[in-house]
C-alpha cells in the first residue's frame, strides 16, 4: 500500500487522487466537528463550498451550520464549533456544512474512488476503515489561508501510524508522510500543547474558542467514521 | 526574529524573501557540494540555471560541475558528488555548477537581503550566521521533482534547534517550520538512515552513489558558510 500526503488543499489536484482512498484532514475544526456530528446522531453532513450553495441545498428540516473567519455565518444555525452539535441538536438531522478550508478539501477530492473524512478524534477508526478498502491512501491535509497547518500535518502522522500497526505487508510512505510520522511520534505525548501553539489553535484561542481546541485534540475517541456517497458524508 | 520554512522551490514566490535572510538546502547534494568545494578552497561558486547558461558564463580556467538526472553533463569537469570537489581539483578555481534544484533554488531567493547556502555539513555555522545578519529568516527547502524532500527537511530542523539555541529573544517560527523541527528532534540519532531511506537517497543509492548520501549525512563537520555576493557564492 503507497501513503501519499498532500500537505494544504491548494496543492491538491484531482491527478492525486485516481483510484485511491482520500483522507480529508481539518483537525481545527471541520472534519472533528463532523465527525462529532455524525457520532451524535446526525443523519448525513453535506459539503458545500459557498455560503450560497449552502443555502441553496437546505431543505426545510435541514440545518446550515459552519464558518467564515472562524465565525458562525449570519442566518446559519450552527458554527463550526464541535460541542454545538450535540445529540439533541443535531439527532436524525441533514446539516449542510461550509467551512473556509475543510468542506473545500473535501470537494477537491471527489475524483478518489472513496473519500473519508478524518481529525485526531477517529485516527484510529478511519485508518481502519481505509485498510478495508484496499486501496493506496492519500491524505489530504486541508491547512489553513493556503498554509501547511501543523495539526493537520499531526493527524496525518496518526493515520500513518495506525495504517503502519494495522497494516500486515509494507506501508510506503512518501517523504511529505514520513516527515509527519516522525512529528507524530516527537508531538504525541503533547498533543493539546501542540494545537494550542499553532497559527490556527491561537487564533481560536484570541477568539474565545479554546475549548473548541481541547475538543478537537482528543486522540481516538470517537469510531465513526464519516464517507462520502454522493453529495454528502454518512456514517459506514 | 520569525522563521518561515518553504517546502520546496516550487512553493517559493519573490514576496517570501523581501528584507529576509534566505537559507537555501539542498541536502542531496547540491548545497553539501557548494560547501564541500568553498571548505576545500574553491574561490567562488557561481549557481547557473541551465546547462547552456553554466557554459556561457565559463571563463578558460573556470571548472564547470553539476548535474542532470543526477549524472555528470556531457562535457563538464565535475558532477555533484561533494568528493569530486576535493582541495587538489578546487583550490583556487571558480566554479560554474548548475544542478536540477539547488541552483534554481538559490535563483529564486535572489529578492532577499543575503543569500546562504546549508547543509547538514554546515548547519551550526550557517544558523550562527544568520543571527549575525539580523534579519527574519526564510529557509527554503530546494526539494526535489518539485516535492518535498525529507532530508531538506530535516536540515530545516536541525538549522532551527540551532537557531532556538543560540539566539537569546524569541524566535517564532511557523507551522511547518515547527513540524521539521520535530522531525529533526525524532530522526536526530538516525540521520545516515533517514537519508537512506528518503526518495532522493534511495535514486542516488541505485545509480551506485550510496557514498554521495554518505558524506552529505554529517552533520556540523564543517564551518564553511557560502554566501551569495552578487552572481557567486563565496565564503563570509
Amino acid at each position: 500500500m503507497h501513503v501519499q500526503v498532500i500537505s494544504s488543499v491548494n496543492e491538491a489536484c484531482s491527478a492525486n487522487f485516481h483510484h485511491k482512498t482520500a483522507i480529508v484532514i481539518d483537525v481545527l475544526r471541520a472534519t472533528s466537528t463532523i465527525v462529532t456530528a455524525l457520532a451524535a446522531g446526525a443523519a448525513s453532513i453535506v459539503p458545500a463550498e459557498t455560503v450560497m450553495d449552502a443555502k441553496s441545498l437546505q431543505w426545510p428540516e435541514d440545518l446550515l451550520g459552519g464558518e467564515r473567519f472562524c465565525r458562525k455565518i449570519a442566518g446559519f444555525d450552527l458554527g463550526n464549533s464541535p460541542k454545538e452539535y450535540s445529540e439533541n441538536t443535531v439527532r436524525g438531522r441533514r446539516i449542510i456544512v461550509t467551512t473556509t478550508n475543510g468542506t473545500r478539501a473535501i470537494h477537491k477530492s471527489t475524483k478518489a474512488d472513496h473519500v473519508i473524512a478524518a481529525s485526531l478524534l477517529n485516527g484510529e477508526a478511519a485508518a481502519k476503515y481505509a485498510l478495508e478498502l484496499r486501496r493506496d491512501v492519500v491524505l489530504l491535509c486541508a491547512g489553513s489561508h493556503d498554509e501547511f497547518a501543523i495539526e493537520d500535518g499531526l493527524c496525518a502522522g496518526l493515520l500513518i501510524e495506525e495504517l503502519i500497526k494495522q497494516h500486515h505487508d509494507t506501508v510506503e510512505v512518501d517523504d511529505f508522510g514520513q516527515a509527519m510520522h516522525a512529528l507524530y511520534r516527537d508531538r504525541s505525548p503533547w498533543i493539546l500543547r501542540t494545537l494550542l501553539q499553532s497559527q490556527s489553535g491561537k487564533r481560536l484561542v484570541k477568539l474565545g474558542l479554546k475549548e473548541d481546541v481541547e475538543d478537537c485534540a482528543h486522540m481516538n475517541t470517537l469510531d465513526a467514521v464519516p464517507f462520502l456517497l454522493g453529495e454528502r458524508l454518512i456514517l459506514r
